[in-house]
Parts: C-alpha cells; sequence; structure tokens
C-alpha cells in the first residue's frame, strides 16, 4: 500500500493582483520544487466545497479530508473546542472567541477585533469558570487573541447569531437566536451576558493595565462567533481504510481533525503563523508517515497575508513553503499533494470561491502537459475540475485503499 | 431523430506502464480509426461513477446507461442470473458463481478461482435442482468458469457476504449475513450447505475426473458471490424515450441490460473473451440499428488483458477492435461513442478508479482539437470531466430524444 502527504497551505489560491502585473502570489513566487511537483505529477483546480461557494477554513477541511460538509458540520464553535483539547459533552455549546479591542470612550465600538493579535492564558483563565443561570463557561486559550469558549449547562442550543459583527468601527452584536425554540433564546441571555462581564474583567485585568501604559491594543473584549454542538462522524480510518495523522499550528485545523478522528502530532514550533517553523513541520510529516499512511499537514501563514493585503508576504511565505517543506517532500517515496482550503486573494482580503490549484505525484498518476504550479497552469491539467471531497476517494485509490462500489 | 451506437471496451483506461516508456496500452496501440473518431468528435475524460470511486462491472454499466448506480443497485447476482436467462421472482437470491479449484488434500486452500477457466453445462445441470431446507437451487451455465445462481423459497435476504475469498491460497470463506437479521442469518446456513454439497457433487463428476487424468484443474467446488434480490426500475426506453438493444458476450453486461428492459442481440461467435468474433458484433450492431435508436455493444477481452497484467496482450485487443470494429462504425450514419466502464491497469492487475477516456463522433458535436483516443489527450477535451450517468442524457440530446426541463 502507499502512503500520502497532503499539503494544505491555507488561502494559497488568489487573483490576478493589477499592480504586480496581473499576476498572482503564486505565479510571481520563485518555486523550483512546486513546480517540479507539477511537471511530474497530474494537476488541476479544484472546488473545494462547490463552484461559487466561498468556502469556510471548517467546511473547507471537512470537504478536502473528505467529508461533505453539506451532510456533516456541527458549527465552528466544536473545532475550536476540540482542537483546543476541551472535550466536547452533549450538549454544549462552542463557541470560537476572539480577544479583541472596544473603544473606553462608551461606544463600545470595536477598534480591532484581534486586540492587536494579542491574547493570553491569563486573560483567558480570568473568564474560565463563570456561571451563568447554572451554565458554566470554559475558556482556553489557543494561540494569539484566539481562544475557544464553552458553554456547558442544561437546555443550551447551537442556534444563535455571532457577537462578532465581523466588521470593525461597529460595536459588537447581540447574540440572537437563529431558530424560534426556548433553548436558543436562553442560550442568547446567557452569551449576552458572558460577553458584557467579559468586558467588565478583561477591562480591569494587570495585563490590559500594562497594555494601556505600553499604548498598544487592550484585549478588553472576548467576541464570540460559529455556534457549534457535540455531533459524532464516520472516523476516517473507518470511512477510508488507512491510518491518517494531522500536524497543524492552529486551533481549528486540529479540532477538524480530532472531530475524524485523526490524531493530532504536536510540532514545536508550528504557531499557526508566519513565524511557524516549517522545517520542523516537514520533517515531522515525513517521520510521521513511518507510523501513519496518511499525513495532513496545514499552514497557515498564506491565508494571513491574503486577509492582510499582503502580496510580497505572501510570495515569500510560498517560497519558504517550498524551500522548507516541498522541497523534503519530494526526496520521499510517498503520494504528494499540494493545494489549499480557498482562495485568500491579496486583492480581496477576504476568503473567495475561486478554485485552487492541486497537484498529486507519485507512482502511476497520469502525468500533464502542466509546467508550473499555479491557478492558471493549474486549470488545464489532467485532473481537469473537481470537488474538494474528491480528492481522498482519488488519493485512496492510488495509494490501493479503494473499496468498489459493485462487484 | 438521430441514431447511436455506443461501444464500451471493458477496463479500456490504464496507467502509465514504466516497462513501456511511460505509456499506456491506448497510445502504444495502432489504432487509426479510433484516432480519426477522436479527431472528428469530442472527447473528454469520465468518471464513470464518481472521483476516486472504484467502479464494478455492474455499477458501471447502470451508470453508462443512465442510472445513477447509488439509486438502483440490486446486487451483481440479479444480472448475472437475468443474463443467464434466469427469469426472476420476488424473493429470489441470485449469485455469480465460479467454478474454481481446491487442494484435494483436505486443506480446502482455493488453487484457481477459476478451474482454469473450465466450466460446463454437464457441472451445471449436476448441481442444478439441488433443494435445502425447502428452498430449490437454480444453477445455469454461462460462459467458461462461469454460471449463474438462484436460491428460490421463502425466508430468503440478499444481505450475505461473498463465499468467494476473491484470493486465491485460502480456503473458500463461510458465507455470513451482513445484517442482523434472521432471513439473512437462514440464507447464508443454505449457501454453506449447498457449496459444501457442490464439492461433494462435483469432486466425483466423470467430467473430472476426465480433467484428473489429463492434469487439468478441476472444476472441484461453485464459489459464490454477489448476492442480489428482484428488483424493477424505470424501463429505458421509458426512461430516454428511445428503442435500445444490446449485444454482448459475457452474461453480466445482458442481464444489466435486461434489468433495465433492453433486448439482448444474440451475435455467433460473441463469447466474452479475447476469441469473440468482434467483426460480427460489429456488423449485427450496425443490422440492428435499422430496427433500434441505439445499440450498446460490449467488449470484454481488454478487461481480462487488464486482470492479467498483459500489456501487448491489451494493446493487441485494441488492434483489432481498432481494426474490426471502430472501422466498420465510421461508415455509418449514426453518433459513435467509444468509451470504458473502468480503467483495469495492467500494472495493478484490477480495476481502478482513474477515469476513462470518452468520445462522441457525429453531426454537431462541437469537434475539439484532440487528435488521439487515449486517456491523455481525452483530458484536455471538449467534454472536460463527465460522470458516466450523463452520458446517456447528452446523447439523447444529440440524438434528438431529449426532455426539456421547464419550459
Amino acid at each position: 500500500m502507499g502512503k500520502a502527504i497532503l499539503l494544505v497551505c491555507d488561502g494559497l489560491g488568489d487573483r490576478p493582483f493589477a499592480e504586480r502585473g496581473g499576476k498572482t502570489p503564486l505565479q510571481v513566487a520563485k518555486k523550483p520544487n512546486s513546480d517540479e511537483l507539477a511537471r511530474e505529477g497530474i494537476n488541476g483546480q479544484m472546488d473545494v466545497i462547490s463552484p461559487g461557494i466561498v468556502p469556510g477554513s471548517d467546511t473547507a477541511h471537512l470537504a478536502l479530508l473528505g467529508y461533505d460538509p453539506f451532510q456533516c458540520y456541527p458549527g465552528r464553535g466544536t473545532f475550536e473546542a476540540l482542537g483546543a483539547g476541551i472535550e466536547l459533552k452533549e450538549g454544549d455549546i462552542a463557541f470560537r472567541g476572539n480577544f479583541a479591542t472596544v473603544a473606553e470612550d462608551g461606544s463600545m465600538r470595536i477598534l480591532d477585533r484581534r486586540a492587536g493579535r494579542f491574547g493570553s492564558k491569563a486573560l483567558a483563565d480570568a473568564l474560565n469558570g463563570i456561571e451563568i443561570n447554572g451554565v458554566e463557561v470554559i475558556v482556553k486559550h489557543t494561540v494569539e487573541h484566539r481562544c475557544a469558549v464553552v458553554f456547558r449547562g442544561e437546555g443550551l442550543s447551537r442556534f444563535v447569531s455571532d457577537v462578532d459583527p465581523h466588521e470593525e468601527g461597529l460595536p459588537p452584536r447581540k447574540c440572537i437566536p437563529t431558530r424560534s425554540e426556548r433553548n436558543a433564546e436562553r442560550t442568547a441571555r446567557i452569551v449576552n451576558e458572558f460577553v458584557r462581564r467579559s468586558h467588565e474583567i478583561l477591562s480591569e485585568h494587570p495585563e490590559n493595565e500594562e497594555r494601556r501604559r505600553k499604548g498598544v491594543p487592550v484585549a478588553n473584549i472576548l467576541l464570540l462567533r460559529g455556534a457549534g454542538a457535540h455531533e459524532s462522524v464516520e472516523p476516517f480510518q473507518e470511512r477510508f481504510g488507512f491510518k491518517a495523522c494531522c500536524i497543524a499550528g492552529a486551533s481549528l485545523y486540529k479540532g477538524v481533525a480530532k472531530f475524524l478522528g485523526i490524531p493530532t502530532i504536536d510540532v514545536e514550533g508550528a504557531t499557526g503563523n508566519a513565524n511557524t517553523n516549517l522545517k520542523a513541520k516537514a520533517e515531522s510529516a515525513i517521520e510521521a508517515l513511518k507510523t501513519h499512511d496518511f499525513v495532513f499537514v496545514h499552514v497557515k501563514a498564506t491565508d494571513n497575508f491574503g486577509h492582510d493585503g499582503d502580496f510580497d508576504g505572501k510570495v515569500r511565505m510560498i517560497e519558504r513553503i517550498d524551500a522548507e517543506m516541498i522541497s523534503l517532500f519530494r526526496e520521499i517515496d510517498a503520494y504528494v499533494v499540494v493545494t489549499a482550503d480557498h482562495s485568500t486573494p491579496v486583492s480581496l482580503r477576504r476568503h473567495s470561491a475561486d478554485p485552487v490549484p492541486v497537484v498529486i505525484c507519485g507512482d502511476g498518476v497520469r502525468t500533464d502537459t502542466v509546467q508550473k504550479f499555479d491557478e492558471f497552469a493549474a486549470a488545464s491539467g489532467g485532473l481537469g475540475r473537481l470537488r474538494g471531497k474528491d480528492l481522498i476517494p482519488i488519493l485512496s485509490d492510488l495509494m490501493g485503499f479503494y473499496k468498489m462500489f459493485g462487484t
């Protein structure tokens, strides 16, 4: 049986950027190893969910790992909580939380949705364990401004809206029920009370006093979004017949993996940021192949540069991935797949529905005429245009872990 | 209204074969007529079921004939029985049977799953009519080592496993229920008893005595697989509006056709083997077009060469199909479609999920730039990447038997 590494560069796909001659970061980047993969492998473009549907990071990864997100999607919070190492119980409602900065002039306008990308265990601990109407709130810090928040108690519902308005300059939104049911109304009230208290408690926290003195953004509120519930699905190994593991810095991706029964291997220096230790991740992936059939490796920073509108940063990140990871993957006897979970065009600073390039390199693939790994070249590849959820089945067949349908 | 011939070359698709310069049998074969079709027609690659799903021969043909196998699949045995000319009744459970050779040293190890590709009417007759617990067993020989076996009686279920372990060196498997229900347990017990008796009866059969003397493999057991039940679907002509017929040697394909209400035209010398009379089949197909709108022609041997790992055999078979069939089809005033039900790469000796090439030639198609009929060239064709179940609808529209959706 064959083995495989799937490298997902978050938000890698892009659109032509006028200020760089209408090229994408992938087209501008010097990436000899990726181009070599493209020449030796089979290429295509992939609608991770379906054409025109803008993928979230969570639904995209479900699809990339072979699960149709239209059929199983518990809500983002679930993945954040699982990724943060919280064991979810039946009835728990989980959220992604952002430490954020709101104006201290009484207007509650959001000045920075990410509090200058700051957060800490101490801030999370100050909120952890709060009880509201018999519901316990679990708050766990993960990376930078991010944390996972779980409401545990009777009579809760995931059908409530986001507190995070996803836009600066506005005050936090009131959480409201998205279905007219008693539990959703109760959950919304508890969430709103929690957010109110988070502002009260964080505003007075010594770490924020310190930040005020330094003149950096204070993390004086916790914005919640992506309510999710506990849910169970057929584990990955049962569905596809091979043993997988995950290497990722950011907790969302670890959470998606955990949701599918895929363990995460922790790598020192894997931060989910641009400063992440790519080489360590690549080496760990190669090591993990000794005991697993399949390693899913996630690199986050390409997406961050897309969100920041930083063309050159994205180019440099692609070049680093090429030099520090793909160069190593080219040496191993395994299928190598490189792709993205969605496009995050620098010109848009948000996810888009543009399909992503994908290359599969390894024994027996029908090599095509593609010479470069980028969005444009991929469109004439031998894979044609695929869906994200078809990738793992295709790989299973190549690896030899196929299941025949019929006889 | 237009007419059409659909030629399905079983297992035709392949992967690059290292020992032949990384080419596929289709790329190596000299096949001027097929290449001419590719130049004049529109080409594409087709996932017969869906990407990454390895098609069985039965599910693949349902899809190729316009039926989604995820929605209607009664089990392979059903097609084998129908193809062998057995009229199935409500409650019948049908299997594909292989005459096989097990060791006569008491170990019951399977030495040859196909008894040297031998079987006969006499051997089948020796088992036909056995009664076990009030259930009658109907055994009918078809081609070579193949037969159809039907269990007829009260309280039977298709949810039982295969006796055939699909591998040599192992003893036959016990048939077990695949759902925990009483009828499945009862069926499994009856199947096991039948297999036991088949060994007892066949071991002493005069034809096998004769084979022992000659030193050729004895057909001393019947291995069952692919339990199927009686089921009914909307007939092909009702669904698509045109009159079809089938020309095939092997009974599975005739059975799929019969299941869909498509009659088979018997052609002398159509054996389902490499020695089949291709020219007779092609001529019969052209003759059948006088009284039918659509002829589905099946050629089995390309798949056999794939399973045998015989690259040159597959090349020669492709060349014969080109010279003896496609050359004739080029002369007629009808749409000509050439494709496969799945890939059977010589390097794998099994079905794979690699998409198959497809060409449609005839009046009004949007000719593309493809110059050759093979897996690689097809990938840049004007049809793009299709699903098998979309082929008949596309053809219906070209032929003029379309149904508009909406007004």
